[in-house]
C-alpha cells in the first residue's frame, strides 16, 4: 500500500513520511507490491488493511457496490472495467438491448458509494497466496505503454474471476463458434447474424450457399442458447422478414441439446411449453444429439439412432456451460484442491487450504459440511455434562445452532414433512439417546446438500454477503453473531451465507417468457413477460442503465430492431 | 436484367419466357451480367432500365431516398448496408453519442418510399464503362459462403463511392494512427481512449510513461479534427477527471496543422476564436508543423524553425483530408482522367469520357464549362440572324440561358456589385458588339468558377438533384427545361446542378459551436450550439435516429457519457 508511489493519497503519504521516518519507497517492477506493508500496518496503526477484489462480474461487483471503502484499503483487478449485466446478454445479440446500456463503469458503481479504491484494468495471471501476492498483466494497446507484468500483494484476497464457456475438447469449436459470455460476444454475434443475411442477398450464390448461409445453430440448450435461439427468431420474424424478402424463406434455427430436453433446470411444464412452442415456430430442436466437431463449413453430430452426421452451417452459438478458467485451475493446485473444477470453500466463503482468500461466484462453490462428519463433535457439543447421554432439552440448547451451520438438517425436516428434531428420532417416546442413535437419527440427513447453481443470483448474494461480513468485521470479532463452533471453541464471527433463491425466468420469444417463482409458481405468457420486463429493470445496478435498458425496448416497440450491419 | 434468376420478380420472368419465347438465361460467373439486357427492352418495350447505384454515404443514399423506384430497377452495392451521418462521427468518439444513433439501413430508406430495390453488401473494385458492368466482390465472413466475386451490368451507372483518407504516404500513418471516417473508426477511437487512460492508472509506470499513455494527439486541424479535439477535451474534464483523478493532470491533447491555423475553410473571426478557446484550455496546437513520420511510440514533425521533433504520444487521429480510392483511380484512367484527383463530371454530374455514368460526392468533382472556351459558339448563338454584331437586344434574348448555363457570369456581376449584363460592357453607350469586344467583356468572368467543398452538404445535394432528374426523364425528354445548347441545338434536358450553400457549424466544445451562416451571419457561443442541436436533429434520415440522437444528448446531459472500455 505503501510503496507505489502512485497509490496512496498524497497527504497521507507525507503525513507517514515525516511522522514514521522511514523511507521504504522502492520503486521496481515487483518491489512494487511490498512486503513492507504489513510491517507498516503494525507500526502504524491506523493503516487499513489491503482489500484485493479479481473480477468485476456479478459477484465481484456486488462485494463492491456493498464494501465500505473507508475500512479497507480496496484495490480492484479486471481485465474489463465495466459490470455486465449478463441476464440481457442475450438480448445484444440481435439489438433488443444495446450493449452499452447493460454495462455500468465499475469506477461509477463505487464512486456512487463515496468511496476511494483502486481499480486496474489488468489480468491477474497467477494467484501467490504462500507469499500473499497476486501476479498480473495488463492487455496490450496500440502505441500505449504499460504492457508489461506487475504484482500486488494483500491481506485479504476476493476471487470472483468467473469461469470460460466450457467446449469440452470438441475439435473446432473455439475456431469457429461464437461463445456468449462477454458483451463483445454478443456484439459479435449480432455483426454476424447481419453479415449472413448480407451474403444470402448476394446474386451468385445458390439455393445450398443461401441455405446454408442463414442456417443459424444453437448448441446446448440451456436458458443462455434458448433464449438466444427465441431472440433471433423474432428478430428474423418481426424485422429482417421485411427487409430481405427474398432471404426469409431460407432461414432456419437449430437448436441442437445433447439430453433429452431443454431448459432442464426448469419445472418440466416450462420445458415442454418451450419446446412446443419452438416446434411450432419451426425452430429446429435436435435433442439427444451430441456435437462432435465444427468445421468452418459444418456442424457433426451424432445421435444413437442416425449416427453421425453432418450439417452446413452459416453461424453457430457454444452455450453448453462453464469451464474453469486457468489461474483457478493453478489455484487449485497451490492450495491442494487439484483436479476439481471449481475452487472449494467453506461456508463463509473462505478458500480450502489457503489464509484470507475468498471465492465466490462461477469460480467456487461451497462445500457444505457434512453433518455425518461432525456427528462426533456434535454430540460432544450438546452433551454439556459429558454424560455420553443426551436429553431432548440438551438438543433442543444447540439446536439453532445446528440449523444455521448444517442448514440440510433443516431442510430435510422440511421435505420429509417433519415438524421437528423429535421426529427424527425412530424411538420418538425415548428420553434420552447415545451417538449410535443420534447417528442414526441423522444419517439421511445429508442427502440434502446440494451444491449452489452457477448463476447470477447465487453470486450477486454471496458478493453482497462477503461485503457485510467484512464491514462487520471489528463488530463481529468482539461479538461474534454466528453458529457455535462444533470442532473448536467459542462461536463463529459470522453466520454462513445461505442462499435465498428468488425465482427464474426463461424468456421464449413472442413477448413471452417462463417464470418459475418459490413456492412452485410456474408461469408462462405475455403477463410474465412484463414481470420480466419489471424485475430486470428494477435489478439494474444505476439509474443510467435503467433509463438506457427501459428506452431501448421502447424504441424496439416503435421502431423494431437494427439492422445495419456494424 | 433478365439473366440472373435472382434479380427478375418469377411472374415477370415467366411471362417473358413465355411471350417472348427464348431461352437467355445463360447461368455462370460472369453471364450473370449479361448484354441481351437492352436487347430485350427494345423487344419488350416495357422493360424497366436497370440503375447501379454504388455507395449509400451522403450523395448515395439521397439519391436512394428521392429515386421513384417504380421507374427503375434498382440495384445497391455498398461494403456498408446502412448510411451514416458523419457530421455526429466525432461524436461518437467520447460516446456523446451512441454509433448506432446515426446509422440507418438503407433498406429501410428505401423501404419507406415504397420502392422494390436489390441491395448487395460487397465491395466495387472495378467499373467497366466499355462493356457497361461492374465488377464486386463481397468481404470476408467467417463460416458464410458468398466470398466470390460478381458482376452486374447497367443501363445507368451512378458512382458515389466517396473518398478515402488521405496520407500524403506519410510512413507510419496507415499503421500507427486512427482515422476518423467510418462508424468503425470512431468505435476504436473511443474503445482506444479508455484504453489509454487505464493504461495511464496502472501501477508500474513511471511519469513520462503516463504521460505518454494520455498525450492525445490530432493530426489536421480541419473541422473534424477540431472538433474530435473538442469533444476529448470536454470528455477528459466533465466525466472522465471525476473517475481517473490521478491520470487527470498527466492529460494533453494537441492539434498539429501543418498551415498557419486551423479551421481556415472558415471566417477569420471563428478560426480566431477557436485558437483563443483551445488554448486557454490548454490544448496544445502546434500550427505550422508538418508530420513526416509516426512509429508506434513517437510522432515526427517538422517546423522551419525547430527541425524535426519527435513526440511521444498515446493515441493519434489523422484527419488531414481526403484521398481517392482505387476503383475511382482505375476508373479514372479507363475515361481519359488519369492523375486527377477526383473524377470529372459536368454540370449534370454525368462522368467526362464514357456514358450514362454519373458521378457525385466526394469521388468527383463538376468542372463548369468556361465561358471564354465557348465564347465564338455563344456569340454564334446570340447572333440569330448572322450580322456578326450583337445587340443588347440579341443578348438580352439568352442572357437567362447563359446564367443558368454559365453560373459564374451572374457571380461575376454580384461579385463587382454590377446590375446587368451592360455593365460588363466597357463602351456602354455602344449599340452594338462585334466577336473581339464580347470576349473582352467576359475576359474575366471565369475567374469566378470554383469547385465545390467535399462536404455532406453538397453531396446530399447532388444526390437529390440527380434522382429528381432521373425521375423526370422522360418528361423531360419531350420537353427539356435546361438552358439552350451553346454548342448543339436544341436545349439541355434538365438545368445543371446548382450548389446551394445552407452554412456550416463548427463545435468547439464545452457546448459553444461556431456557425457560418449565409449572408456573413457569423455566430459564436452557447445559442449556436443549441441551433447545432437543432439542425442536426432535424437533418436525420429517418424518426428513429432522430429519437435515439436527442435521447444521446439528454442521457449525456443527466448522466454523462459511458467510460465502459468497450
Amino acid at each position: 500500500m505503501f510503496c507505489a508511489a502512485l497509490d496512496v493519497p498524497h497527504n497521507f503519504r507525507e503525513h507517514l513520511l515525516r511522522t514514521v521516518g522511514l523511507n521504504i519507497f522502492r520503486v521496481g517492477t515487483l518491489s512494487y507490491a511490498c512486503q513492507d506493508n504489513r510491517v507498516l500496518q503494525i507500526n502504524d496503526g491506523t493503516g487499513k488493511k489491503k482489500l484485493v477484489i479479481l473480477g468485476t462480474g456479478w459477484a465481484g461487483a456486488s462485494f463492491l457496490r456493498n464494501i465500505d471503502t473507508s475500512l479497507y484499503d480496496v484495490h480492484v483487478v479486471s481485465p474489463r472495467n465495466y459490470f455486465m449485466f449478463t441476464p440481457l446478454l442475450p438480448s445484444v445479440t440481435c439489438g433488443t438491448v444495446e450493449a452499452r446500456s447493460i454495462v455500468e463503469p465499475i469506477r461509477n458503481i463505487v464512486r456512487k458509494n463515496g468511496g476511494a479504491f483502486r481499480f486496474w484494468e489488468a489480468e491477474c495471471y497467477k494467484i501467490d497466496p504462500a507469499s500473499k501476492k497476486i501476479h498480473c498483466r495488463s492487455g496490450d494497446g496500440t502505441n500505449v505503454d504499460g504492457n508489461g507484468e506487475f504484482a500486488v500483494d494483500y491481506d485479504y484476497l476476493v476471487v470472483t474471476v468467473g469461469a470460460r464457456p466450457n467446449t469440452f475438447n470438441t475439435p473446432g469449436v473455439v475456431e469457429n463458434c461464437h461463445f456468449l459470455k462477454e458483451v463483445e460476444d454478443a456484439q459479435k454475434i449480432r455483426k454476424s447474424v447481419m453479415k449472413c443475411f448480407e451474403k444470402a442477398a448476394l446474386p451468385n450464390l445458390t439455393e445450398e450457399e443461401r441455405k446454408k448461409n442463414v442456417h443459424f445453430v444453437v448448441i446446448g440448450g440451456g436458458p443462455t442458447g434458448v433464449e438466444f435461439a427465441a431472440e433471433l427468431h423474432d428478430f428474423v420474424n418481426e424485422d429482417l422478414a421485411k427487409l430481405y424478402p427474398d432471404v426469409k424463406k431460407y432461414v432456419n434455427i437449430s437448436v441442437i441439446e445433447a439430453g433429452d430436453h431443454i431448459l432442464t433446470m426448469f419445472d418440466k411444464r416450462i420445458t415442454h411449453f418451450a419446446e412446443d412452442k419452438f416446434k411450432r415456430e419451426g425452430i429446429d430442436l435436435k435433442t439427444n444429439f451430441k456435437v462432435v466437431k465444427v468445421s468452418d463449413k459444418t456442424i457433426t453430430m451424432s445421435n444413437p439412432a442416425t449416427g453421425e452426421i453432418a450439417v452446413p452451417y452459416g453461424l453457430a452459438v457454444w452455450s453448453t456451460g462453464i469451464g474453469t478458467r486457468p489461474i483457478i485451475m493453478d489455484f487449485m493446485k497451490q492450495v491442494g484442491q487439484a483436479n476439481r473444477r471449481v475452487l472449494a470453500t467453506d461456508e463463509w466463503l473462505r478458500v480450502h487450504g489457503c489464509e484470507d482468500v475468498y471465492a465466490l461466484g462461477d469460480c467456487a462453490t461451497i462445500t457444505q459440511r457434512k453433518v455425518m462428519e461432525d456427528v462426533d463433535a456434535i454430540f460432544r457439543v450438546a452433551d454439556k455434562d459429558n454424560s455420553g447421554t443426551l436429553t431432548v432439552k440438551k438438543i433442543k440448547d444447540v439446536l439453532g445452532d445446528i440449523y444455521v451451520r448444517y442448514p440440510q438438517v433443516e431442510l430435510y425436516l422440511k421435505t420429509n414433512q417433519m415438524k421437528g428434531f423429535h421426529d427424527l428420532l425412530k424411538d420418538k417416546e425415548s428420553e434420552e439417546l447415545n451417538i449410535e442413535e443420534l447417528k442414526k437419527a441423522l444419517a439421511q440427513v445429508d442427502s440434502q446438500v446440494k451444491l449452489l447453481p452457477a448463476t447470477a443470483q447465487v453470486a450477486a448474494q454471496e458478493g453482497a454477503y462477503l461485503a457485510d461480513c467484512f464491514n462487520r468485521m471489528n463488530i463481529c470479532e468482539e461479538s461474534p453473531e454466528g453458529p457455535l463452533r462444533i470442532r473448536g471453541a467459542g462461536r463463529h464471527r459470522f453466520k454462513p451465507f445461505r442462499y435465498r433463491h428468488l425465482g427464474q425466468f426463461a424468456p421464449l420469444g413472442g413477448e413471452q417468457t417462463a417464470a418459475q417463482l418459490p413456492g412452485d409458481w410456474i408461469h408462462v405468457g405475455h403477463s410474465t413477460q412484463w414481470l420480466w420486463y419489471s424485475v430486470y429493470a428494477s435489478k439494474q445496478f444505476s439509474w443510467r442503465t435503467r433509463m438506457l435498458v427501459v428506452s431501448d425496448w421502447g424504441r424496439r416497440f416503435i421502431f423494431g430492431r437494427d439492422s445495419s450491419s456494424l
